[in-house]
C-alpha cells in the first residue's frame, strides 16, 4: 500500500486542508497569487497533514482544529521546501521547475517567508495558544537542524550522532509534532499523546534516512527531483558516514579523495563504490529499526482503521523508492 | 533630540528587551549561538521596541507583556534585515559585515528563518492569541510588500500609488502594529488603540520615504551601510518616480536611459540629476506630510512624557541623516 492509497481513505479531510490552504494564502495582490498558484501545483504527498488527521482519528474524533493544524504543518513544510530549494540550488522539485529557478532566489526567499508567516497566522486562529507554542518550538528545531547541517558542510569527519541530531531536528521534529497535535486535539491522554509523538519522531527519522539513501542511489526519472544534491552541497549522509568509518583504509582514502574533488562525475563513482559495500544495507537497517520503533509505539492503541493506516505508513516509509 | 536620546529615557526597559532577546535565541548548539552573537552585534536603533514601550506608557502602565512584545517586533525586524541582505546583496549593514557576506546566502536565509520562528514562539508565550494573530497578520503584509516590490523591479513606469502600497506593507505595517500592541496591552480604549495604530502607520511611512531618500543621496560613511542598493536592485523610490513623472521630456528620457544601463557610475549621475531637480524636495515634503499625520493622531492623548517622546520621534524621522 502506498501513501497515495492511505490518502484515499481520508480524501474528504485532505480536500478540506487543500481548500483552507488556498483560502489562507489568497491576497488582493495578483503577483502574489500567481506565485502561490505555481507553488501549490507541486504540493506533493501531504505526508504531514495525513499524520495529523490519522493521529487524531486513532485517538478520538476529528474537529475543525484538525483541518487548521493539518494545513499549518503543510505550510511549514512547504516553506522549508521553498527555502531548501534556495539552499540546494536544486533545479527540479517534483518534476516541476523550482520557484528560485523560475523567479530567482529573492522570490523564493520571500515566498518561503510568506508561507511561514501564514502558517503562524492560521495557527493563531485557534482558541488556545497551545498549538502556536508547539509549532513555534518545532520550527525553532527545524531551523537548528538546518543550521547544524550547513555548519558541518564538507566535514568528512561528521559522525553518526551529529547526523542523527541534524535529521531529528530538521525532519523528525515536525512529524512528531503532527502526531502530537493530532492526538491532543482529539482529546487523547498525556500518555497517548507521548506515544503518538514518539511514533511521529521515529517515522520521521526513518523517512529522512530513506530520503538520503534515495538522493544517493535513486533514479532521477523515477523520483522526479534532482538527485545527488546532498553531495553537491557537501552534506554527508548515513551511507557515506558508515563507509568512511568501516571500509578498508584504502577505500576510505579513495572516497575522501573523490568527495574532496568537485567534479561532476563523482556522484556516479560514489554510487558505484557504495553499491558494492554494505553501507547502503546498514543505512536501510537503521531506517527499518526506526520503523520498528514507530510501530511499537502504536501497540497499546485500541484497534481502528486509522491505527492500521499509521502502521502501514510506517512500513511503507523505509521501502519507498520515491 | 535623536532616537538615541529618546531611548535613554527607557534605558531600563530596553535593557530587559535585549536580555529577553538573547535568552529566547539561546540554544544548545554552539554553531547557532555563534551566528546569533554576530547578528546581535549590529542590532541598531531599536525603533520598533521603543514604539511598543512608549505607546504603552502613553496609554497606561507597562506590563511584562510589553517586554515580550517589544522583543518579538525586534526579532521580526531583524529577520527582515537578514533576509533583505540576501535579497539586496548588500555587503555592509550598520558598518558590520552582513551575515550573507560572511557565511553565504544559505546561513542568512536560515538565520532569518530562525529569528522569525523564535519571534512567533516567544509571542505564543503570552496568555491570549491576540498578539499572535496581529503579528501574523503583520508579517503576512510585510511579505506582500516585499513580493510586490520585487514584482515591480526594473519597472520604470511604477506609479506613486503602488510605491505607497509597497512601503505601507513592508515597513509601516510593523510600526503600526508596535503602537497598536503597546496601547492594547496597556489597557487603552479601542479609539485610543486606533489613534496609536495610525500614529505608527504614518511614522513608518515617513521613515521609509526618508530611508529611500538617504539611499539615493546619503553619504555611506555617515550612514554606515551600503547606499544605492535600491537602484542596484531596480527598486524605484519616490524621488525617481516623481522625476520620471514631472521632469522635461528630455530629462526624463535621459534618466530612463541611465536607469536601463547597468553601469557602476550611474548612481553618481542619477544623484547629480536629482539634486538639481525638485524631486528630493517633493519626497521630503511627502515624508513631512506623514510626520504631520502622525503627530495629529496624538493630539487627543493626555499629556505625558511618553506622548511627548513619541511626538519628538515623529519630528525626528523626516530630518534624520541616518
Amino acid at each position: 500500500m502506498t501513501l497515495a492509497l492511505v490518502n484515499e481513505t481520508i480524501k474528504k479531510e485532505l480536500a478540506a486542508v487543500e481548500q483552507l490552504f488556498t483560502e489562507e494564502l489568497a491576497t488582493d495582490l495578483t503577483c502574489v497569487n500567481n506565485l502561490i498558484r505555481h507553488v501549490s501545483r507541486f504540493r506533493g504527498k501531504m505526508l504531514r497533514p495525513t499524520l495529523v488527521l490519522l493521529a487524531g482519528k486513532a485517538c478520538g474524533e476529528l474537529t475543525d482544529a484538525h483541518t487548521v493544524l493539518a494545513t499549518v504543518v503543510e505550510m511549514v513544510h512547504m516553506a522549508t521546501l521553498v527555502h531548501d530549494d534556495v539552499l540546494d540550488e536544486a533545479e527540479l522539485r517534483r518534476k516541476g521547475a523550482t520557484i528560485n529557478h523560475l523567479r530567482g532566489n529573492e522570490a523564493a526567499v520571500l515566498l518561503g517567508d510568506y508561507l511561514i508567516s501564514h502558517s503562524f497566522h492560521l495557527c493563531s486562529s485557534l482558541d488556545s495558544q497551545f498549538a502556536s507554542r508547539i509549532i513555534g518550538r518545532t520550527t525553532n528545531q527545524v531551523c537548528e537542524g538546518e543550521l547544524l547541517q550547513i555548519h558541518h558542510r564538507n566535514n568528512l569527519d561528521l559522525d553518526e550522532e551529529t547526523y542523527f541530531q541534524i535529521i531529528s531536528r530538521k525532519t523528525a521534529s515536525l512529524c512528531a509534532t503532527c502526531c502530537l497535535l493530532g492526538a491532543k486535539f482529539a482529546g487523547a491522554s498525556e500518555v497517548r499523546i507521548s506515544q503518538l509523538e514518539l511514533f511521529g519522531l521515529s517515522l520521521g527519522t526513518a523517512f529522512q534516512i530513506q530520503d538520503d539513501i534515495i538522493d544517493l542511489i535513486g533514479e532521477a526519472s523515477t523520483v522526479g527531483k534532482t538527485l545527488g544534491t546532498d553531495l553537491e552541497k557537501g552534506k554527508l549522509t548515513l551511507p557515506i558516514i558508515h563507509y568512511l568509518r568501516t571500509a578498508s583504509a584504502q577505500d576510505r582514502a579513495r572516497l575522501r579523495k573523490i568527495l574532496e574533488n568537485g567534479s561532476n562525475e563523482r556522484i556516479e563513482r560514489i554510487r558505484d563504490m557504495l553499491l558494492v559495500s554494505d553501507s547502503i544495507a546498514y543505512a536501510r537497517n537503521c531506517a527499518k529499526d526506526h520503523v520498528h520503533r514507530a510501530r511499537a509505539a502504536l501497540t497499546t492503541l485500541p484497534d481502528s482503521s486509522a491505527k492500521r493506516l499509521l502502521d502501514t505508513m510506517a512500513e511503507f516509509v523505509a521501502d519507498r523508492a520515491v
